[in-house]
């Protein structure tokens, strides 16, 4: 029976993914012990990502400024974008390191289940981009899921006559993979995709 | 390589139990994807719950008010205290609306492994108000586990000298509880405590 305050901090907190009403509620009273600790400082921090943390207007990826700082860098290479399902996927390639061209968040994948159709993806602008002179390939990196692989499809379609080289990420073994643990799927890719040692 | 407000936002809900770095990360972008719908009620409800609740006086419960609405009702037996780890335990008592007295947070245990000795918790409150007229009975109703028992026996020591009587909860087979998966711990305490059918 928590007051109508706490009721509606453990309704919210619940709407997180990984949170569900129970560990909403354990999360929430985490927070009223932790005042001066945890609570106001994620106030702020809340707030400041809501006001100054907005998507760039030319890529998807989130940043403070109006064009991100992977858009705004000049040593990149502008000729190749990379499609990228969502901004953790984004980050993820930055970590690597290895990527130095641009990047187009997508804000999803093609799913007739969840009602996302391409309207609902940023794909205007990446036909937009992809039609930019100076742009030669463009790298689809969705996720090797059904969806994933269907909006790769869709958007290879959709810039067949964009004239840049349209890819796709490698599919094999992972580094560190064990043969007898992978699934037959990503056996055959492994298989079909052999090159010369 | 989130931006220095993302990176601020994933490290406090990092802090938040149940959330790890991974789904901080996920759940920063999940709120900043749904910045009317989620982001905004979120940063609303926190600021209201960081500024209105607060701690009973009397008790420890939360509540807006000074004393709480369960200190507040004057029909509820105020010859009994039951004594609780924290405000979800009271709560789960109150869910099942079986018990009418009043209730007594500890905020916490007494873990030596945790290093929570007694000055960190209400005890100091519990023995004054086991010592006002008009209290009967101390119901300890911490957890049945190692920490929850000690800090059981060291309430019953404390209570000792102040003329109430020390209860606590009945241990035993749990409503639809299936003999052949319960635990020895369980079954003895079971089967000490039978009572006549």
């Amino acid at each position: 029976m928590p007051v109508t305050e706490v009721e509606r901090l453990i309704e919210l907190l619940a709407k997180l993914p990984g949170l569900g009403p129970r560990s909403a509620q354990r999360a929430a009273l985490h927070l009223l012990k932790r005042r001066e600790a945890l609570l106001a400082p994620l106030v702020a921090a809340l707030g400041a990502a809501a006001e100054r943390v907005r998507p760039c207007a030319t890529c998807g990826n989130l940043d403070t400024a109006e064009r991100c700082a992977v858009c705004r860098d000049e040593r990149r290479d502008g000729t190749v974008i990379c499609v990228v399902e969502g901004v953790a996927d984004l980050w993820a390639l930055e970590r690597g390191g290895v990527f130095r061209g641009r990047y187009h968040v997508l804000g999803g994948v093609l799913s007739a289940l969840d009602g996302v159709g391409p309207e609902d993806l940023a794909i205007p602008g990446l036909v937009a981009r992809a039609g930019d002179a100076g742009v030669t390939e463009v790298i689809v990196a969705t996720s090797a899921t059904v969806d994933g692989q269907t909006t790769a499809h869709y958007i290879t379609d959709r810039l067949a006559n964009c004239g840049v080289e349209v890819t796709r990420l490698a599919q094999g073994v992972p580094m560190g993979g064990e043969l007898e643990y992978l699934d037959d799927g990503t056996l055959a890719a492994a298989l079909k995709a052999r090159r010369p040692l």
